[in-house]
């Protein structure tokens, strides 16, 4: 059984990971299973358990901590949040890719444990028309000029840490671009080789 | 200056190589220049060079080894045969990316000298059939049957030192999926990031 791929889309806050996963959810030509995190806060109407959250007593959720089981969380008002790494492997055993949208902290926390994941950065349109916007004319105010470089050289420090860099210049073209990068992850020789391994030593035996 | 994509096609021999890349470079939506070898044989007719090959003297070709600009040669029927590097460098520098089909020991020389370049292993359908046509039915004689899977075992010792693995089971599917994967190395960090690097130096002056 091929092993599916854990994507995981993250970037600076207000870039539209948000818009861009609902798009991607949308195209028809894609089977992924959004990953499912973990929650203590009570469920509000119509939210399903296994669909929306796991919905888990305070108890439960600390004892997922202990074991090891959380790629990350946090807590917020009182509540846990965090994403189960069970759910996570499981599905990604039974051959289907997993998605997973997170703030950059989340994400690198997530990378640590599961670092064979694509790492996919969605990039402000700014970046890219930073330079053209502020070098090519010179006759904005420096303050402005300075806080911009100062956010997108922070910006720049975060990408580092991922595989890949999505600038979120039209939805459609982010989407295309997380498509393709799934398609590619699939043709990675240390995805492939431990199915071919495993191939030889079935026949060998 | 965005840098060019080194891409290295390799993989055993009749897997099909010469013809996928033929098919490619029939493509009209690529621009990739063709890695041109240096060789101290003579022109034959019509052959031009700095086009088809590189000709030069074996004075010339010995300076080059010398002065470490060969990313790997050999000898054959006394004339040598080689991949410059100052070629594909000064072509990767000028934003175009660079095709280079070798056979499997070349390209293990060629990507440690360059490991910044795709290596994608092209196999042979057979390795995926492989599974299906021996396992399935226990049919066949058990000399051929061994004979096949140690050809595909040492296919796959092979295939574990490239970054991709592409089955030419239709040379026009091999062909989308080398166009997919260098469409999408052009968004991994490693290449973007000096980018937007030099960008933001660029700014702080």
């Amino acid at each position: 059984m091929k092993r599916g791929v854990l994507i995981v889309l993250s970037g600076p806050s207000g870039v539209g990971k948000g818009t861009v996963r609902k798009a991607l959810f949308e195209e028809t030509d894609i089977d992924f299973q959004y990953s499912i995190s973990m929650t203590t806060r009570n469920p509000r109407e119509g939210e399903m358990n296994g669909e929306d959250y796991f919905f888990v007593t305070r108890e439960e959720f600390e004892k997922n901590i202990a074991e090891g089981n959380m790629l990350e969380y946090a807590e917020y008002v009182g509540n846990y949040y965090g994403t189960p790494k069970t759910f996570i492997d499981d599905t990604l055993a039974s051959g289907r890719d997993v998605f997973l949208e997170i703030e950059v902290q989340g994400a690198l926390q997530v990378k640590e444990k599961m670092p064979e994941g694509a790492y996919i950065f969605l990039t402000p349109p700014d970046l890219d028309a930073l330079k053209e916007r502020l070098v090519g004319r010179g006759t904005e105010d420096m303050d402005v000029i300075d806080k911009r470089v100062n956010t997108a050289a922070s910006e720049i420090r975060m990408m580092a840490n991922y595989d890949y860099a999505v600038v979120n210049d039209e939805v459609e073209n982010a989407v295309q671009r997380i498509k393709d990068i799934v398609k590619v992850e699939r043709l990675r020789v240390n995805r492939v080789l431990p199915e071919y391994i495993a191939m030889i030593e079935e026949i060998d035996k």
